[in-house]
């Protein structure tokens, strides 16, 4: 019998038109869509992103929406994938294909890597869809250049000491989730003296997408902070 | 009367299928396509990706293609991009759209911003398209994360020593054109005595795509390698 075929499919930072041709044929094709949910009456973001695509199949196709909620206690979160990865085994055992989506790129920060690493355990087999990425998304949509001829690029999930150590070694730095540190960045971000500018973005390329010069201040948790360094130490 | 839009598009790595949607639905509306090449016979890659998109249009389009050849010399670099971005003007000035298209996303190594400057300079409007990234479409061939949890990711666009210095603070490094330079990164990279994994991709998402362990040796221009640190200092 057929084995089915696990894609981790990114669906880009919140516009649908981000979507790659790739992943809008595999979204058309597949028998089951899997889409985590981080709280249990929450609807799902990249759900709601692919949804357009969803609503053009002529075929039934099944939803998993598994719970990762956002906690930090290691072994219960290893509870949650393997029970995520339990029903997608069953339904790729069973013959269908599975498309597991995830916001951005399913590379960079994602549950999706989690998963795929039990599924591949499981010996089947696993194709990754590459999505826009935020910090390109919050580039594009800031109008600006996120590295230029030599210049070092430098992603940090969080804001802590490994950020304030790394500073002065890289050109242009993409901060996410920055809304809830923004003070801490502020303090790291001035410590250096170099000529610099800083922009932030919130719900890049979703209707309320917000572009400013600054620091992100407010708690929307989709927000990046892009600072660049105009001469190199 | 209607002023021109110019157009950063990213075509993605390599696969007509890595489009975006906004990419694909640009490319068929505009009455122009930009697409530098890098010497006078050489038939331009980016053009080659979107050729099938293109090849759907009823519309008649144009073809720029300027000439942004690939040496040192800033002065005559500013000569060819001041000579691309009149040429564009022109159109823009005409009415008529522009669609500049470029290898991967234009806000990561890519000479659309130095055009796009020029432009900005004469107050037309510009709107950029993200792409998908070389090294989020290398980590997808290779089957592998680029970073989860606190790690930090940074892309380095040269080996040198700048390279060197940073290298210590963080987890996953992504350099690009590598094959150039295997010798010396794989001298750096070893000087760090961390647990490591090493792949390199060759022409991404393309026919002839190659993905394996170890540093890129053989001189072909579009080579990737992630390195990975397992364990953070």
């Amino acid at each position: 019998m057929k084995k089915g075929k696990l894609f981790g499919v990114g669906v880009g930072p919140g516009d649908t038109d981000l979507l790659t041709i790739k992943a809008t044929k595999i979204l058309k094709n597949v028998e089951v869509i899997c889409s985590p949910r981080s709280a249990k009456l929450k609807p799902s973001l990249a759900l709601s992103i692919v949804q357009p695509i969803l609503d053009e199949r002529n075929e039934k196709y099944d939803i998993l929406d598994p719970l990762f909620p956002m906690i930090e206690d290691k072994s219960a979160l290893n509870s949650y994938w393997d029970l995520a990865a339990e029903i997608i085994n069953t339904n790729l055992s069973d013959g269908k294909d599975v498309a597991f989506i995830t916001l951005g790129d399913p590379t960079i920060y994602s549950t999706f890597s989690y998963v795929a690493k039990r599924i591949a355990e499981s010996g089947y087999e696993i194709e990754i869809i590459p999505g826009i990425t935020s910090f390109t998304g919050c580039a594009a949509a800031a109008g600006i250049s996120l590295a230029e001829k030599d210049e070092i690029v430098v992603i940090v999930p969080k804001v802590d000491d490994r950020l304030k150590r790394i500073m002065e070694y890289g050109d242009t730095f993409v901060i996410m989730k920055t809304s809830r540190h923004s003070e801490i960045l502020e303090e790291i971000v001035n410590q250096d003296n170099r000529d610099k500018s800083i922009i932030s973005v919130q719900n890049c390329s979703m209707q309320d997408e917000n572009v400013f010069e600054g620091f992100s201040k407010d708690k929307k948790y989709l927000s990046t902070t892009i600072v660049k360094f105009r001469d190199k130490k």
